[in-house]
């Protein structure tokens, strides 16, 4: 496994499903910086289960602790350790289907990868719920862009298809009485990017921010600006033409959203995620048992969520904000004591 | 800038378009491999411009030299430098535009990023040039996994919204006729991988390649498996079934892609990637003059490469090969002396 | 701030000295391992303050929490965190001298660099209380390193000058007494090393244990086998003549330390580590005040640890066992599945 | 192997003794800086054998060329790659000598690590000639120092145990007479550096340091400031009292050599570098055949050089200067443009 992410502003991540906690450490960022726990608390609060009218059954409270790294408020320069205590949670059906691998989720992958060994409980390490830690890290994060005037929004751009919001709900009660789920688009923006951020050729601000967003579960495309589009476009359509605007360097489109040469262009940063449909359903599957080699059929009961997509609002907007953080003091755009 | 990639088989980039060179540094090959250098020069020449009817004005050999890490003919488990001697070519035309940022390229950001001091001739460091490099450590890369029997190739599926092979080069001579371009989109796809390539929760098979991927001009759109279809499709049409084939574990359908989890699922890897279309047109564009603060009509001569998509289908394989041999070592599916 | 250390065996410290904690996330250790609890306190024991007759006055009772990374005893590869829970201090007294730096320690050089938001109380981040982590990391290491036959161990060489061991004690009282501290050499052992541990030319095996061991507080020098007696020696005295024993390849001395070309070889790896006396000393000292820019004497009350040698043999041993895993898995000498 | 340096400044290192060349690929380096072709140069001729009376049998030249990174005599913000081109050299006498590994050289551990596929023409890649890479990175980043006033410096304090420079050359030439090597202590010290370079808690300035200097061949140990003299010391004899001087904090004595807490204090920083003497020597040495699994005699002819440490002072310098460019970016004390 390979659990830090970033080169100056470096998020590790631990903690599995079913275990004690999901935590995070923080080093890299800056000394002076006020933390506001109730922003923290906030995303947290916007990630938890039970969003809408579709809840999961576990009540996650949520109710983090931090650690180390803050004194009178204000981080010192030394690593924050945030960390949430699951609560006691029953593993018993883990257990029981434990060698049958379910379809669409990491059970089988990490089964081979590991040898058995894996905590198999809630999906262990690969559950969504480890994207609490990414979702307190990122908050930090935003804290830290936005003293340099940047800022980080989320929204939904289609649900199972539906792209007028309206009928996105309905799209979603449609699945959850079928015992099925749908997925979604979400599009991450940011604005107030000084231009030149990202280092290339490799560490791209593209590339980079892909890396972080393929860390989400259930991740399966990522774009920026026109994105699939710009493969059915004319080049005279796709570039963006330069212009002044109030004496500032502008483009009159952004077709590149906010990206060129894998660097920031000060236009508005816009990325497309692609979230597939939650692999958890109540309609029976096919799968295999590993033990006895047999092919069997999974029944899973309980209630599901039927879409993670509203939750996950808060986990593009944490990703992104880490990685701007990063290019940001490698690009010396924000200083080391703030 | 930061140019390396890959923790373990790591590859560093160097050269620009107008410079003396073009190469690149191949850290971490394991001892003992027999280099195929006729491969390297193939994959260099499908790279090459000029692959149809379309050339570009600048007539690239391309012919390479080994500068260390290989003693008759095998790997020595030293640091391989590859070059390609750049011929002289006429920088004056980029003399003169320099302060006349191209829409859709990179002057203009790497301009306020470097302070003017990058070199812009030909798009320098960002020039399509520097994917020379990229071939020829993706071809070792791609000698080294046939090692343990992974075998990677890209074709075109788009190009300019065409996906009728037979059509798409009428489509790029009307592109051309126009003084236009058009883009496209390329599957890369690798058979024969291992169960468990892939370094969760950061470091993930999907998120790394999509990485490598946007370290190539004009990407725009990385999508795996199902991609953004995933997010119109119900929980249980796109979740994979598993099943038993010749007593190997497959899944019925690969919406996933070869990858749950971040981990290679066994299944093949479906990688697609959206090129926009080459930022170099014929027609005239508006700009912006950096040292009059005017808003300038840019108007470029010559004849250019109305389409790339031909072009990057060695480099959709260059960058795959790089991700999968750096994960494979990481893995320890790749034993260090071969 | 960079707080991890390792490559594929990752080891990311976080913690205070007057904070909530002091834990350490472990990543990339293999799923299987069997983590012996007990050999963990032991350690933590052994680095406990009052090792023999000269107590510091802390009361560390130093009992740990796992929060990640074990299900049902056993590694499951992802990351553990281990936290110590520091007990409550009083830190009045740092309060109080904030703003005069105490010669030896980094007060003035973390004043500095984080611009005065250092978490200062007890020496904060810089203090050796950190090492807790380090100590509970090196335990999981030097369990997984027991898996393929590696063994290490410290022991003290000297104290303040003296070699002796029955005068050792001695040497310490009389310092106490004095009111002042003494340093001293400690050297770690590991027997048991495949040959050929190490990634030449940068991340040598001597060079990486050298910056290991130089994260631990009071550190001055490092060196492997001859070390500086090497550079007082002839070659054909220095060099170590290759033969055979039971069919194995030793060689006759052990100048090198285990290390040739960056490489250990299979015999004893051997390092000598020189720690300073410690800084806090009961004697008054000349330092500054940096708000009122003058001249002041500082008088330290208190009883203070007269030297730190006993407590650090722990240190050592988890320094090189981390840096020996790393490498082990690097070089594929222990398997991903244990 | 691993064979990249420095987290921002960051130096890949390739070649080997009798491959085509030598060579250094140098990232990060800010764009702007004018590159004094001459200072790389000079350092280059510093490095070259027959500094004294003493010759290898060698003549190297050491003529260099810029692959890439340069515009117009500045850096541009891309990767500079600088070559030395090896001249033809006979390598028959290390063929004859393959399976019998000369002591104190590398050729046994190179050997089982890669498998017999090393290239073990001259020492390969462990071969003291690749330092003359080394040379040119630190070159480059001793000018990138100098635009923030920092000058490094080398001085030899030791030779064979002599310590007055007026024997030294004595020293040498009796080694030479009896065919036998010398080795030697080299200090190296910064001046002017700003307070707080250093990573803590794991990268920090005397770490990594370090770990950089045990990048050179022969070295065996490694100190800063009272160095293993620190163990021998009272508390109150070690510390440095803090004082004014011109209105400037700087300490009475400097036993910590300008590293307190593994950050730069802005006193001078001081490294003392222990080097064995050369394993080449004249004299018939007892070693193995790898491929008999005998006991034999060496008898290495030719004339060799008995006594590097002249010849190294530019190597000290070298590695200095990239450990503390990277430490000046890292902590923004040079601005990405210069």
């Amino acid at each position: 496994m390979s659990n830090s992410f970033g080169k100056i502003f470096q998020v590790t991540s631990f903690g599995e499903s079913h275990g004690p906690s999901i935590g995070v450490v923080i080093d890299g960022c800056p000394a002076g910086l006020k933390i506001d726990i109730d922003a923290i608390a906030q995303d947290l609060d916007r990630r938890k289960p039970g969003q809408g009218a579709h809840t999961t059954p576990r009540n996650e409270t949520d109710a983090f602790e931090i650690l180390s790294g803050i004194h009178n408020g204000l981080t010192t320069g030394a690593p924050l350790c945030l960390v949430i205590w699951n609560e006691d949670v029953d593993s018993s059906e883990y257990d029981k289907r434990r060698f049958t691998p379910r379809p669409g989720h990491a059970d089988y992958t990490a089964h081979i990868k590991y040898g058995g060994f894996e905590d198999y409980r809630g999906g262990g390490r690969f559950s969504a719920r480890i994207t609490a830690g990414f979702v307190m890290a990122g908050a930090v994060a935003k804290q830290l862009l936005q003293t340099i005037g940047v800022a980080i929004a989320a929204r939904i751009v289609e649900i199972g298809g539906v792209t007028d919001p309206d009928k996105m709900n309905l799209r979603i009660e449609e699945a959850l009485k079928e015992g099925d789920t749908v997925g979604g688009v979400i599009e991450g923006s940011a604005l107030g990017l000084p231009v030149g951020l990202g280092e290339p050729v490799f560490d791209n601000l593209d590339g980079e921010l892909a890396k972080a967003l393929f860390a989400l579960p259930a991740v399966k495309g990522v774009e920026f600006g026109s994105g699939f589009d710009a493969a059915r476009l004319m080049g005279s359509q796709n570039n963006d033409a330069f212009t002044f605007e109030n004496e500032k360097i502008i483009s009159k489109t952004n077709n590149a959203g906010g990206i060129l040469g894998g660097l920031s262009s000060g236009m508005p940063l816009i990325a497309r995620v692609s979230f597939k449909p939650i692999a958890s359903i109540s309609k029976s599957q096919e799968t295999i048992d590993l033990k006895t080699g047999k092919q069997i059929t999974l029944e899973t009961k309980g209630r599901f969520d039927p879409c993670p997509i509203p939750r996950a609002l808060p986990l593009v907007e944490a990703m992104m904000a880490i990685v701007l953080c990063d290019f940001s003091l490698r690009a010396q755009k924000i200083s080391l004591v703030i």
